[in-house]
């Protein structure tokens, strides 16, 4: 029977991966600060081994347990970031599998539900697919990426949309702007903009600190953000019309098709507020 | 009775307010490039004068026409931006009314839609509450505000919200960032932010520019939010975690209540987005 250590495996996230593995027939061990079992003695006696641990320890974890970690065993994480905690598991001698489940674990199942996987270094494919099949069984959509794809991709999902719609509202309050009273004359692309920064500024600062500071793609992104940002700045500072238009043009044309779909979607989405 | 005059009459908004002051029971006259009757016979026969052209033809047609104006009438503008076309209405000697209504005319009706109205010099209350009283009685939703208020609030609303939209989509697509993949793995947020992203860009570039580009409180506003953007980016290159933080509960204090007010609304939307 292959059997599954999960370090971490009392927390949330590693609660939902050892109900679901349990589920799927294995034995599922966890070794975490409330347990008797030690990290050593899990990794001994499992052939898939999953760290899930909060963000800012996944390294020193990982650090910590290569040494022990023989060939032929899989080495997973659940982390957020991937460049850096692969990097970390490919200085042991297991096959390495980086996971980044985007969801909740709250939602308490993998259905219908986004994981991205960044399969590194799998000599031993059985232990790799079983794990994939397990999730796409159950109705996870896997995507598969590399690590620097998925870090940049997050750096965009995540990095670029928190950061501007932070500098947004903090910007406001720089500007003593009233906004009570724009709420009454508000139109509804700004409602829905500002819905989508108040659901990020009702979160755990720390939890979003550690989104933005941990992924070492961030800082570039942001950069070109605030390059593109004074750019446009220049054109209307300047009343450059024809600069303007061709900007627009171009982010218009890059997103193609899409902006008749947003158009549609947002409809929709204002129809329902409107409504409520 | 009260004759209105409306100059550009014979465009949409002008149309729809024609056909409001009609049904109230006044005598609405209209002038404009396919009418015989002038501006200048159009003026001498009205009490109250509405100005309803392109916001880029607002102060040339004011300045044109404000010499022939007598004390004791009204005029009124229902462009876009209040400070411009209300400091060249002030030249006239009648009565000054800014108004913008924030609603595209092809609704066809004020019910229920925001009109914000800028009073100045009005010496002959009769005619302005009139005005007001027919708007409101008509079921719209009357703002009142000075036009330093409206252009710095219009900044906000319309400037800010258009051009941190804009200069997302055109950051990531000088990033290359592959957007199609993207959608594979988006969070909810993500795509939101997209949606308004895209419904912006899928405007006439050339309204866009107007609006920016024609405010003239615009390039403050924007020079703080690049200064904001700069600060938080700062904190993050430098992996300033305390200072993220302070940063974050700044921005989310500002917002107040209205915090856990957008997880609520966004829940809904977002739920309504995933079933569609």
């Amino acid at each position: 029977m292959t059997v599954v250590g999960i370090i971490g495996g009392t927390g949330k996230l590693g609660g939902l991966f050892r109900k679901i593995f349990e589920e799927e027939g294995f034995e599922v061990l966890v070794s975490s600060r409330t347990t008797s079992l030690s990290k050593e003695e899990l990794i001994r006696k499992s052939d898939i081994i999953i760290v899930s641990v909060p963000i800012k320890s996944t390294i020193p974890v990982i650090r910590e347990i290569t040494p022990f970690i023989k060939e032929g065993k899989l080495l997973m994480d659940l982390t957020s970031l991937k460049v850096g905690p692969i990097n970390e598991m490919l200085k042991s001698k297991a096959d390495v599998l980086g996971a980044h489940p985007l969801f909740a674990p709250s939602i308490g199942d993998v259905k219908g539900q986004t994981i991205i996987l960044c399969p590194q270094r799998i000599s031993n494919k059985e232990l790799y697919q079983k794990v994939n099949f397990i999730l796409t069984n159950r109705g996870a959509n896997i995507v598969e990426m590399t690590p620097e794809e998925h870090d940049k991709m997050m750096a965009v999902i995540q990095g670029l949309t928190h950061f501007s719609a932070i500098a947004l509202c903090h910007c406001m309050k720089d500007l003593n702007f009233d906004i009570k009273k724009s709420f009454e004359c508000t139109s509804p692309v700004y409602r829905l903009t500002l819905d989508m920064a108040g659901r990020i500024l009702n979160q755990e600062p720390e939890l979003y600190a550690d989104i933005s500071l941990l992924n070492p793609i961030t800082p570039e992104i942001l950069l070109q953000y605030i390059k593109s940002a004074e750019t446009l700045f220049k054109k209307i500072q300047t009343k450059d019309r024809e600069g303007f238009i061709k900007f627009f043009e171009e982010a218009s044309q890059y997103l193609g098709d899409f902006t008749e779909k947003a158009e549609k979607e947002s409809n929709l989405l204002i129809k329902k507020m409107v409504s409520e």
